[in-house]
């Protein structure tokens, strides 16, 4: 009667098919391992913590080495750590790359992934990450790039913390605010950009003259409207005339409707996502009550599903509390007539 | 049984009628070209695209000649592009004044619209906008206007940013969700006014003889006022007696709740605007279902539905399942007798 | 069968009752003059707009009177315009009292409210406003006061500005969106104060040595603290200590969920609100679709309401259209019997 | 056929059980005017308000004693109300410690609990700021601490303010936002972090030779991007270049994205809470409604509920309303048949 709403749960890594050479087992195995670990699997669970550690490690290698007192002092030990990482995150690239084809999705979508299944998965962004986590080292290495360049390349392993991202459900959960309102984010950001050119021109039109270096030409009286509509006000500059504080005034309480425009879709969008996930959860506690009874296995399944949607306990508890309810209610009505007092069946 | 609520949907851009003669026929073919364009329109796409760049690049021209070296090498390239830009847009009104006859809504409203529609059209906000992005030329050409107006005028070309607003439908949506809390806004506004007035006299009363020039008087002193309530927060006055400080320091206060303000109704009117289209999408889910199956042109209709919407993939598709569900479930209980359990039919 | 939800509807300005004396009757029309207008009364409406202009000058008034060049020049027009602002104010606030009888509330709630009704009615926060409003005055003729307080009386003029509030009904909405949540804006100003004593602490053990000045104390560190935490941050006192300076950086972390504590709690309490006036209206809407068709004075109805309820005009459509449905599902469930298609009477 | 919601009330301080000696008649009374008070209990009560007066008081003098003239003046004063509170709150910390084998909760939850119930209750977080609160003092005096520690052991002792947040049920509503959106908002921070690291590099990296001591590493210049992304903006270090600019206006516009993103969350978690709190009050008055009267016991009881569950009186009155309607209706439809009009009993 009620549908599963499995399908839009985060899928689980499990791969389905046939029995697999013992090539392929270690494939998988491998796959599995380096994938963010799902509950029980010690192993993979160690080698994420391991490589999470490693990725921290060395963003904060990159950190400490623009602090030239550390450099100097550290100099081959950073240049060790560094070695170390690389070949690390090196034999990870290769490996996932290799793996990739133990995908679920793998092979499924278009012509080109079943052909190239490795190619397809070398494009997605967060290969493309963990390539440029190592690129530059090789770059480097290799001598292609060497004097200006190589301070830009040793920034560029900052990137390095992106590959967390893989790590926390809650960036996914991020990424879908921001992309089920997408249009509303663009919208917001075009508004400020506008009203940014126009408090830029209206500050230029005031201020050219009493602050001929400040507000020269638009362009430069930009820098103030953005710390201005932002809400940021970091008064290295600040109108100095009348007209230009009267001005500049108006756009302050403007600022305010700029910061409250991201703010309310958000709020609103994190409200229609707690929805759905509540939404999803009932559905599911609905399934588990049909028969009456909510055995170990479904509040088993019923707590995971808690637990991967983020939902609170209070709330969960309470959507399983009102379903009981609702079940029981439903239960009544359908098998006791309600002028007789006859079962219906 | 469902009321279609088509009525609610942003109008679609087609002209109902009886044949035309071909002046006729190349008018409408004129206003839909210069309208936002509908899907498979690849004309009209192009023109879109066309004049989004060239006010884009009109903007930024504006922005580019306040920069003075830029100004005084590319003279000659500004003032052609300029003439190149006006005449476009005058063509361009001229057609949209032209053809404002055919627009759906032409000669409905009220008497005088239906007797002259083309200055209904001229007097529309968007019409304006158009105006004014062409007026400060001919104006200078003609000589009416010289001297110190001149640059005011040329400024006013900034305003052509706005007609990029015709082309984006989530401009539509805040501006309805300003609209629909228009009075709560303005409270809003209010409160901030009466507040900063409050803390202008406040800190004029404290400061206004430690610092004798930055809080001369009242309006003097509602520059900092003005910057402390919306958070901004210059720092280029601030208050330096202790009265001042603890003063200060409580409008420091009071300013997060007056941003807080503004935010918090956004956030409710935009939570209030997606549950009234998640309602509408609802509606046309429940039409489609009635008959048990969603058709290949139904589910088109809904994913257009959707898209104008601007509902996310996720709500929308839980929308869909759950009217699917309740669809059976009435289907259930029209067709089959609780009592009995023979069916209805 | 559904309850009349005009209870919640705020009151309006009617006086039931019996025939009256002349006397009677002038007071109740004064009593209706002074009021908010409702619509129709024109004198009504002309008395609240002077009212509101005389208001608004008079604040302007106090506020330019601060500007020294403008306060010599204008001196002797200053004065006659307080003194003429006075009368009328002093003439408007016995009016009230002497009408206050007619107010529909008056003399109900209590033992003292029914024996001095008029005294209740001068313990009112808008009857003490109105008297602050013109207090001054007579204190400095009276000679009671002088030298030094006088400035302060001057600026007390100001709080004539709160006469303002009661034009507007937008107000009220906030006050109630406070006052139902006041446990949660008292608990974030708790934690505000709480934190801030922390930052400040803090920042002494850690900047006092290098700032003696602008760290000498805890209590002379909470101006920093206030304006990190509110992220005004004006920068006029700023960490120069390495520690101040990590330490810092984490208070104005901190300072962001300060911010956001009021703004989400004020989100919440106007989605609330929004809910509870919906379902008013929508309380509304079921009663007048009882009998399946809309009558003009209903449509007055609820149109009068929506207005007084603040809702948006999309929204209320929406919920007038959802119940003529349900109104007619509901009829359809109880005139047919689902099996045989007879009417049930 | 309700469920009673009481489970999810904050659990009153009832002690059930068997008649008890004396002795633990005394020690129960103990540990009831320690708690907060119930409704009723006056001398429980006034203990509340007199131990909220001194933490308050002992906060103060912390406060006041880093004024070095202030100190100078009293200091025989403060000593002797600092022995005095530390007497007071070693007592109250005995007291407390003696009589938690009376809360409803103890020596239920685990073997060690059960075993030594008041070691469980000294690792609880009240119980340790308790002990915080009062232990410099005691370290002081021993000897066991001297010379640069004494400072730092005195400012401790304004963590007693944390002593306070046991008395208020705002508190446990706040904590419980957070708790049950602690993922959300640690993955809200983790992105601050991210940004601010990529941040604080570009800025370095712009700047680092116009300015070479504020913009020395990437860690000097996060001062900068802490400030900038919580939208603080100091202004003491801001970048002069070009790209520093450039980069530093985008940086602004993502901060207003850093601080919408905790406030968004807050608001939802908040809209969430009460939507949970407005449940549950509308169980209990379906409960209320089921005899289809609402005696004043009931009365008396909802209004209970609702000031523990924060809600406002506005929505609690029209959960209360709206459930009369449902059980009227409930009612009707399951007297009366749907086909013969004639009541089922």
């Amino acid at each position: 009667m009620h549908q599963n709403a499995a399908s839009l749960a985060p899928h689980s890594p499990e791969v389905a098919g046939a029995p697999a050479s013992r090539w392929q087992r270690l494939r998988r195995r491998t796959y599995q391992l380096l994938e963010r670990a799902s509950s029980g699997d010690r192993a993979s669970l160690y080698i994420d913590i391991g490589l999470i550690l490693l990725i921290s490690l060395s963003v904060a290698a990159v950190v400490l080495e623009s602090v030239e007192s550390i450099f100097t002092r550290f100099q081959t030990q950073f240049y060790w750590f560094e070695i170390f990482t690389v070949v690390v995150f090196s034999v990870e690239y290769l490996l996932r790359v290799w793996s990739s084809v133990e995908a679920p999705s793998a092979g499924e979508q278009n012509a080109v992934g079943s052909r190239y299944p490795r190619l397809r998965y070398m494009v997605t962004p967060s290969a493309i990450i963990d390539l440029l986590a190592i690129l530059p080292f090789y770059l480097l290495a290799a001598g292609l790039v060497g004097g200006g360049d190589m301070r830009f390349l040793r920034a560029v392993r900052l990137l390095r913390v992106f590959k967390l991202t893989r790590y926390s459900a809650a960036f996914d959960t991020l990424i879908k605010a921001f992309s089920e309102n997408a249009r509303s984010f663009i919208a917001a950001l075009s508004i400020l950009l506008i009203v940014m050119l126009l408090a830029a021109t209206g500050m230029y039109f005031f201020e050219r003259e009493a602050q001929p270096e400040a507000f020269a030409s638009i362009p430069a009286a930009m820098w103030w409207a953005f710390a201005t509509l932002t809400t940021v006000g970091f008064g290295d500059v600040t109108p100095i005339t009348a007209g230009g504080k009267v001005f500049g005034a108006m756009i302050t309480v403007v600022g305010v409707g700029m910061v409250a425009l991201p703010t309310g879709i958000l709020a609103s969008a994190y409200t229609e996502q707690l929805r759905v996930r509540a939404e999803e959860y009932r559905e599911k506690s609905k399934d588990a009550w049909d028969d009456g009874v909510i055995t170990a296995a479904e509040a088993d399944e019923l707590e995971r599903l808690r637990a991967s949607l983020g939902l609170g306990r209070n709330t969960a508890s309470q959507i399983l509390n009102s379903e009981r309810v609702n079940n029981a209610l439903t239960a009544e009505q359908n098998h006791v007539c309600p002028r007789c007092g006859r079962a219906a069946e």
